[in-house]
This record gives C-alpha cells, sequence and structure tokens, in this order.
C-alpha cells in the first residue's frame, strides 16, 4: 500500500515500519542494549553539568527518544541530553539567578519547550537552510573554547570544592579561591577515575586487540569504561563510606517512570528565556545534523534536514511534558549506535525502553556513585571536542577564517557560551560582507594570438590606450556598487586620451538595484567626460534583470557577448590630430 | 609652498584657500546671501519640527558652518538643520520623557556632540564605506517614508491643535482626537500659506519666464517664496491681533549670537542616546554624500568620503558646544547654494556670519511669526522627498528590492524613524544572504563546433552520460556551501554510470574555509560512490588559496585550465560491458 507522500514526509516512521522484519530488529535491539548502557552514566553527568537533579538526564533519555524515533530521518542518530546543549543550559538558567530547584527544573523544562516549537517551526517552515549562517570554523571555534568550560567547570567536582561562572576567568579565580577546601578522598577518587578512563580511551583497545580479542568487542569493551568506573567507585564509596568523609555523591533518585510535567507559559519567562532557547536550538541542530549527515553518508542515506528540525522538535517537546531538559543528537553515542549496527530508528526507542527500565530498578544503585566519577567521565568526553589545530588551519588558509574563528574562541571563554557563538555569527557575516564590500576588479587585456584576455598585472598582454577594460570579480549589490564607481572614475582621471570603458562581466552573478542605479550614475558621468561605457559577458540571468530596467536605453556603449568581439569593434580609436597610436604590448 | 600631505588631507581649507581670490570670494559671497535668506525660516522650522525652540535652528546654522568650511571637502555641501534629521532627533530626544526645556536642550546638544564625535572617528579611521551598506532602495523608501510623518506631524500647527507621536498611526489618532480643537484663524492661515508655497513652487517661475523674467532671477524669486510667506503672516498676525486669537506664533527669540554649551558626559544618558546617535550620523552622512558627489560631478570635480565624515563631525561637536542640535548637509539647500555660484566652502563660512547678524538684529521681527507658516514651509519642502514610483521600480526590477523598500516604508510609517532605518538595514543584509545562500548552478554541455560550454536548459549542447559538468555562478562561502554539496549528491543519485563530476568555476571569486571543507566533504562522498571530481577554470587568486590546503592533494580528479581541456581529457568513458555510447545532442 503506498501511503500519502505528505504524511510519510512529516512521519518517516510509516516509510521504514513497513518493511520492518525480525532481522532488523534483533540488529537494532543489540545496538540499543550497548548505547543504554553508556547513556545511563552520561545522562546523569549532563544534567549534573546543567546544575538540574540526576534523573532529570534519565527523564531525557526516554520520551525524547521515542519522539525521533517516529519524527527522525536519520537511522542512526542517538537523541539525548549532550555535553555543549547542557552548557548551553546551564548559561540560560543561570542568568535567570533562580535559586529554588523547582523553579530550576521548571525553567529546564520550559527552555526545552520553547526550543522545541522553535526547532518544529523551523522545520515546518523549511528554514534549515538558516543554520548554514554559521560557518565551520565559527563551530570548530565554538565547539574547542565550549570543550574547555566544560572540563574547567567540572573540576569542582574532581576537587569537591565550590566552583561556579560561566567563563573561563570566573572558574579559574573561583577555583584559586576556594582550592584550601579540597577534600583528600574526593581528589584521589577522581584522578584515578580521570586517569583511569584516559588509560580506557587510548591504552585499552590496543592491549586488547594485542590479546587476540575480536575488534568489535575489543570496541563494546573500550566504550564500557564509562560503566565499570561507576560500578567501581560507587562501590568503594558504599564500602569504606567515603560520603561520611566528605566525598559528594549523587544521593537518592526518585524510583520510577518520569512525571508529567508543564512548561511554563508565563510571558516573562519566554521573553527571559527565547534568545538562549534559539541559540541552543541552532547550535543543536548544527551538531546533530552534521552527525546525521556523515553517519548517513557512509551508508549511501539521505537525510533530510528539514524533517530533522521536526524529529528534534518534537523530541524536546518531549523532553519538557516529561521532566526532561533540551536535548540534541550525541556524537560520539550516535557513532556507537552505528557501529553496534542500529538500522532504522526503533534502535532509539528501545534504548528509551532500556533507559526506562533503569529508572525504574535501577536508581537505589546509583545513591553512592561519586559526582567526582561523573565529572571524570564528562572531563574525558568533552576533551575529545578540543581541538586548537582549527586556529593553525585556519591562519594557513584564510587570515579572515582565522579571525573569526579565534574571535569565536576567544569570546566564549572570555564572556560565556551565548555571547561567543552570537559573537561567531555576526562576525562571519560581518566580514563575509566586508570582503564583498571591496570586490577583485583586475585590468586586462588580451593575451597575443588568442582571444583570452588576462589580468595586465599577472599576464604579458596587449592593451590599447584609448580602451580600458575592466574585469569584475564579484557580483555588484548595495555594499560593493559605489567602490565600483570610485575605482573606475579613479581610473579614467589620468592624461591619457580614454575614449572606452569595457566592464567585463563574467563573474558577475547579480546586479542589485543599487547597483543598477551605481551603474547608471556612471554612465552619466563617463559620459560628461566624453568617454562610452559598454560591457561585455554579461550572463544570461543578469541581462533579464537590465533588460527590464531602462540601463541599457541609457547606456552610451554596447553590450557585447564576447570581450574579443568589443576589442574588435573598438580598437581603432577615434581619427584625432594627437592620436592613432598602435596596440602596444605591455606587462607590469 | 606645498604643504605637508597628511595636513592637507586632514585642512582642506589649507589646499582651497592658497588660490582664494577675490573674484571667487564674490562668487562665495553672493551664494552666501541667497542662502542665508533661504536658510532662516528653514532653520527655525527644523527646530521645531525636532521639538526645540526656534533659536536652537539659528544657533545650528552659525558654528557649524565654520567648521565644515575648515575641514569639508564640498565646495557647495551647505550644512545646517535638516529635515529628516530633525524628524529623528524628535524621536531619539522623545525615547527619553522629558519635560524640562533645559534638559531638553542638553539632550539634543548631547545627541549632537555623540553623533559628531561617531563621525569623525569613522573618518579618522577611514570606514566610511560602512554607509555602503544602506542600499539605494532602502534610502530611498526611508526618505519617503520619513518625509510622510514629517508632513503629518507639521498638521498640528496647521489646525492649531495638539498632535504628537512618532509613527503615523500615532498622529493619525492623536489628530482625530483633537480635530474638533481646531483653531479657524490658524487653519486659514496655514492652509493659505501652504496653497501660496505649493503655487510658487509649480506656478511662479513658468509665469515669471512667461513675463520676460531672465531664468536666473526667477530661480531666485521662486526660492524666496517662504520669506515671502513668513514676512505677510508674519504682518498680518501683528496687524490683526491674530496670536489673541489662537494663533500660535513663535514668540521670544533671545537676541544675540549663540551661547557657549557643553554638552552632557552622564554615562546613563549617553547609553540612552548612543544608538539613535548612530542612526543619525549614518542617515546624515549618507544624505549628506549623496549630495556633495552629486554636486562635485557636475564641475569634475571630487570629494572624499572619509574626510566628509570628519567635516560633518566636526560641524556637529561645533553645534554641541554652541546651543545647536543634529546638523548635516542639506539636499534643497546645497543646490541653491551651488547654483548661486559657491565656489568654495567659504560660502558656508559667509552664510553663517549672515545668520549670525540675523540672531543679533532680525529676531525681534520674528515675535509674530506664526508656526502655521513654519509649519507650511516645511510640509512643502518635505513632500518633495516624498516618491512612492520607488516601489514600482523595485517591483519591476527585482522582488527581493522591493521586499526591503516595502518594509522600510511599513516599518517607519508604523513603527517609527529609527525601528524603520534599522530594519532596512537589516532586511538588506538578510536579503543578500539569503540571495547568494542559494546560488545559481547550471549544468553544462559542448556548443558543437566551439569550445564554448553553455547551460544545457538555454542552448542546445552536447553532453555525455559518463561526465556531469556543473557551472557554478557564485563564490562559495558558508551560507552556500552545503547547498551545492546537496545539489551535486542530489545529481549523481541516479542512474545513469557517472564517472565523472566537473564543477566550472569561472564565476567563484572565493572559497572560504567552510567551502574548503565541504569540497574536501564532497571529494569524499563522491570518491565512496566511484565517481572523480574535478576542478575547471578557478581563478588566480582562488587557486592560490586551494594550493595552500590538503584539498589539492586529495582531489580525486583534476584542476583543468579551461573547461574544453577537461571535456577532451574526459571524454572517454572507462572501458565496461554496459557503457560505450556515444556523446549524444541535447536539448531540453
Amino acid at each position: 500500500m503506498q501511503l500519502p507522500r505528505q504524511l510519510t514526509r512529516y512521519l518517516p516512521i510509516l516509510d521504514w515500519a513497513r518493511t520492518y522484519d525480525r532481522e532488523t530488529a534483533s540488529a537494532d535491539g543489540l545496538a540499543a542494549v550497548i548505547v543504554t548502557i553508556m547513556l545511563i552514566p552520561q545522562s546523569l553527568a549532563y544534567a549534573l553539568l546543567a546544575g538540574l537533579p540526576a534523573e532529570m538526564g534519565l527523564y531525557a533519555s526516554i520520551l525524547p527518544l521515542v519522539a525521533y524515533a517516529i519524527f527522525g530521518t536519520s537511522r542512526a542518530l542517538a537523541v539525548g541530553p549532550v555535553a555543549v546543549v547542557s552548557l548551553m543550559t546551564a548559561a540560560a538558567i543561570g542568568n535567570l539567578g533562580l535559586s529554588d530547584p523547582v523553579d530550576i527544573a521548571l525553567a529546564a523544562g520550559t527552555l526545552a519547550f520553547i526550543s522545541g516549537v522553535i526547532l518544529s517551526l523551523l522545520g515546518l517552515f523549511r528554514l534549515g537552510f538558516l543554520a548554514n549562517f554559521l560557518s565551520h570554523p565559527v563551530i570548530a571555534g565554538f565547539i574547542t573554547a565550549s570543550g574547555v568550560l566544560i572540563a574547567a567547570s567540572q573540576l569542582k567536582h574532581i576537587f569537591g570544592i565550590d566552583m561556579h561562572g560561566h567563563t573561563l576567568t570566573e572558574l579559574i579565580r573561583t577555583m584559586f579561591a576556594h582550592l584550601g577546601e579540597t577534600n583528600g578522598y574526593t581528589l584521589v577518587l577522581g584522578l584515578t577515575a580521570l586517569a583511569f578512563l584516559f588509560w580506557v580511551r587510548k591504552g585499552l583497545k590496543p592491549l586488547l586487540l594485542k590479546k587476540g580479542v575480536p575488534p568489535k568487542l575489543a570496541d563494546v569493551l573500550t566504550k564500557a569504561g564509562p560503566v565499570a568506573a561507576v560500578v567501581v567507585t560507587t562501590l568503594a564509596t558504599w564500602v569504606f563510606g567515603l560520603s561520611n568523609a566528605g566525598v559528594k555523591i549523587v544521593g537518592e533518585i526518585p524510583m520510577g517512570l518520569p512525571p508529567l510535567t508543564a512548561p511554563s507559559f508565563s510571558p516573562s519567562l519566554w521573553n527571559e528565556l527565547f534568545m538562549s532557547a534559539l541559540l541552543i536550538s541552532i547550535i543543536g541542530f548544527v551538531e546533530s545534523v552534521s552527525v546525521a549527515q556523515t553517519l548517513a553518508a557512509k551508508r549511501r542515506q539521505r537525510i533530510s534536514p528539514d524533517q530533522e528540525l521536526i524529529g528534534l522538535g518534537t523530541s524536546n517537546i518531549a523532553s519538557a511534558v516529561s521532566g526532561g531538559f533540551p536535548v540534541t543528537g550525541g556524537f560520539s553515542r550516535s557513532v556507537v549506535n552505528f557501529d553496534a549496527g542500529a538500522a532504522t530508528p526503533a534502535a532509539g526507542a528501545y534504548t528509551a525502553v532500556g533507559i526506562a527500565v533503569a529508572t525504574l530498578l535501577l536508581t537505589p544503585l546509583l545513591f553512592f556513585l561519586p559526582k567526582a566519577t561523573l565529572a571524570a567521565t564528562i572531563i574525558v568526553a568533552v576533551l575529545s571536542l578540543v581541538d586548537f589545530s582549527i586556529l593553525k588551519k585556519a591562519w594557513g588558509y584564510s587570515k579572515v577564517d582565522f579571525a573569526a574563528v579565534f574571535a569565536t574562541i576567544v569570546l566564549t571563554l572570555g564572556f560565556g557560551v551565548e555571547l561567543g557563538v552570537s559573537a561567531g555569527v555576526l562576525i562571519s557575516i560581518g566580514l563575509h560582507l566586508y570582503k564583498t564590500s571591496r570586490p577583485h576588479v583586475a585590468e586586462v587585456g588580451l593575451v597575443p594570438e588568442t582571444h583570452h584576455f588576462r589580468n595586465i598585472k599577472r599576464h604579458k598582454v596587449k592593451t590599447l590606450p584609448h580602451l580600458v577594460t575592466l574585469r569584475v570579480d564579484e557580483s555588484l549589490y548595495f555594499a560593493n556598487a559605489r567602490f565600483l564607481e570610485d575605482y573606475v572614475l579613479g581610473r579614467v582621471t589620468c592624461d591619457e586620451p580614454i575614449e572606452h570603458v569595457v566592464l567585463m562581466f563574467p563573474a558577475v552573478n547579480e546586479v542589485d538595484m543599487s547597483a543598477l542605479e551605481t551603474l547608471e550614475e556612471l554612465n552619466r558621468r563617463l559620459s560628461e567626460m566624453g568617454i562610452q561605457l559598454h560591457l561585455s559577458e554579461v550572463k544570461g540571468p543578469v541581462m533579464d534583470r537590465l533588460k527590464r530596467s531602462h540601463f541599457l536605453d541609457e547606456l552610451t556603449g554596447k553590450v557585447f557577448l564576447s570581450q574579443y568581439d568589443a576589442w574588435q569593434a573598438l580598437q581603432e580609436p577615434a581619427p584625432s590630430p594627437e592620436q592613432g597610436s598602435p596596440a602596444k604590448v605591455g606587462a607590469a
């Protein structure tokens, strides 16, 4: 039976569920078991990072996964709490200055709800392309700086001290202020967990492979490292009674399924949270969609970015109504899901069942879990995000891109995630506009024995004293129109007997109305100086546009199909006593 | 004697004053007399428009003109209070909610001072190009909408009623609320003045010319219309004692030269006024520099936009310290100055002397000047700014430009000048980014018997089933990189045995780092599908940039100098059973 296209477009589940069979189900099931084991400590840790009770991390890993399984298009994306979005949630809620835990949880749910609405609307109106306005270097810089901030913010749990702040300077200042209060047991526990997790990441897999363990199993064992750390440190804390010696523990997590919660609809709260929710939506979407695209490409599948927005939007709304906080697709978790063989979004739904079972049965076992262990898992996870080599790469490629990434890193570290990412977007756009506002204009001449015209500064070419040909290497629009006018008028203010100016337009993809008015003005002014203005190699769409204005009627010269036609038509100077000089071959 | 270039650059007076002679002086003097006569009623009227005492208009027409004569580069620009900037001043001060006239005057002076500092700094740092980010249609829409707002705001003086507001809706609402309080004498006086001034503008000059009056004199007499209206209505008000019958008059204007005033340096006031001052600076500069450039071009002179910023900046600072408010170069006044033969900026200095003499001697004569007359002069002056034909012009040329101008007009009328112009800038930039984020990509084929390649949708061209050639008609940068990737991947997902994709880059003027990463990704994905990626006709600067990255090492195909080279090298498909089909000639 063929379902209506409109329906399967908005409900991808109708598409893949029709061919769902036992084999796919067992592949999805295996992947779900592995992801569930990985997700339990992660979800607790990211809830703490967001400044929320640990159980909210579990709640954010149940219904949102079911929603994504229904509405999402990626077959491998694993949705849930992730590091950067949790940090942004902490920053957004920190701005509100709340102290009552009930208010804080409500604000987190409301943030997820607003973000869910924004994402769903962007998807319905097919505005996914807006995410493209974050340039790659800006994203890379932002993720790196966020990783540093996250790692720094977790040091408080490793030292067992009080630290706070949303910028690197605040974090370092409060750390040094409280360093004397370090709890020895916590520090030993935290550093041991850190060392163990680093070793698992770097050293365990090669060791297992050397011992003859099959690669797949070695992979799974490596990913289970955080679970081992959780089990061992929890047991140690319980057995040795470390919580009485000042080691902070997760404590009581309510048993049972997530509560049904309603977000706040207070206009003042929405007003305060809106910008944060927008930034979280954009960053969450950009991260998630790039993971989804990478994994889809590996299996020659395609995802739909606009439907992904709806998938993530409904996940966040689901999180908001079930005691959670903002979620998105996580990188490492999705890769594990993919490697473990997840074949459809159903794997996510099975993971949700796994986490639900955990909240029903396992929470008492997590009572003695030290916060230091969770902090260690976060630090090890986020340090893989930190990659300052982007600075070097950008420096080598383009100073403008370097400026954008450098500013994003410095502003994120110095002023927090929200200002950092906003500034990154504005800087990207600003620098792009600045570059295009000073277009490259080359004076060109004829390459001898050919029909080609090249830059007189780079090639040995023929030029004529009465004919100036300028190739414009940029679309003409309001920001650069006057630049061109100044350039041309500056060029013709000389002692040569210039009679013709030809503007070559092979790289001009657009002439907007401001530029059109500038061309009209240029034509008028050149005409007052007795100089004819011509165009050559104008593209079809630009020509169509010019024909709709009066410009071509007013133009003192002609529009030539090719520059060689222009050269042939205009090579003879007007007869006059002081002229008649032949073409000269020049190079500069 | 040759003065240091740096000095004459910042003090253009040192340049023109060296060759100043008696003939130039008499030309400047005549122009100054005419401009002075025109400026007296204008300066009073614009002070009232800005919501300030009438004498502040006179003060703003003395020292600022002297400052511009020293620092400005235009030989014809007449500086002083102008309509749009006065309206923006009224809006900026209205935001503050002040009621004490002393505070209001201080705020106006401070606004001029901040604006002067902004303009001077922009000039010193040569940031004049920033003004280019206001597109022509946005400026045209803004000026038209401002003209409507100004005319509407002056109706209160014509009816002699209380009206207020900074948006058209507020103005109309308050007008209808107070229409019952109309003062009959004021209305008759106002309408008569309006009718007279319209007639002077439209009917007087043809009449004079028909009667044999020389054109120059006819021009001067026409421009003197407002002065005649002022004289006649002032006399009528005095003789018939109309001020006792409710006709509002200018009243006592203090005699004497402008007072020395200091702007406020209160951080909170600066904070509140900063955005307004920035907008006033930009709009003032854009208006002024376009008048200056138009007039300079007529006499084959050049102005320096960056030095113009300094000229206008010092004028505003001069206005702030001498009891004035924000000023800029006015259109009609500069045209009169130019037509009357002003040869150097000294004409402005002489005008300043004329206005100074007026403040010393003439102010008692202005006591009975009805505000209705001033309102009539403003209405007639600004209606020449109102030109809705820009909407039609933009609609015919480009829907995107139309959207920008329409939104600017609607937002200015509905939400006031500040929101209108800010939104206009953002809309211009946003629409430009939107357009470039969806670049034109054309699939091209070989025009038979030539070396040229053209769009397969527009021309009858040869194509090969194993070779796809796409011409990219836009620079590649972060906002459109992913679009290209999706386009290419969408194109190759078909049943044809595609072996090669060639991207033609003749119109690609830039490849930023985001686009580079996208090209790397595209290369990788096509490679996984067994397709080679090639480039052709890459420009010199783009190639230089690509050479600095690893992209060319990773590229599975080649970079061809011309597309024809690519065609020749790749025209043979790889030998395989199902292939070997010859080139086909197709057209769509």
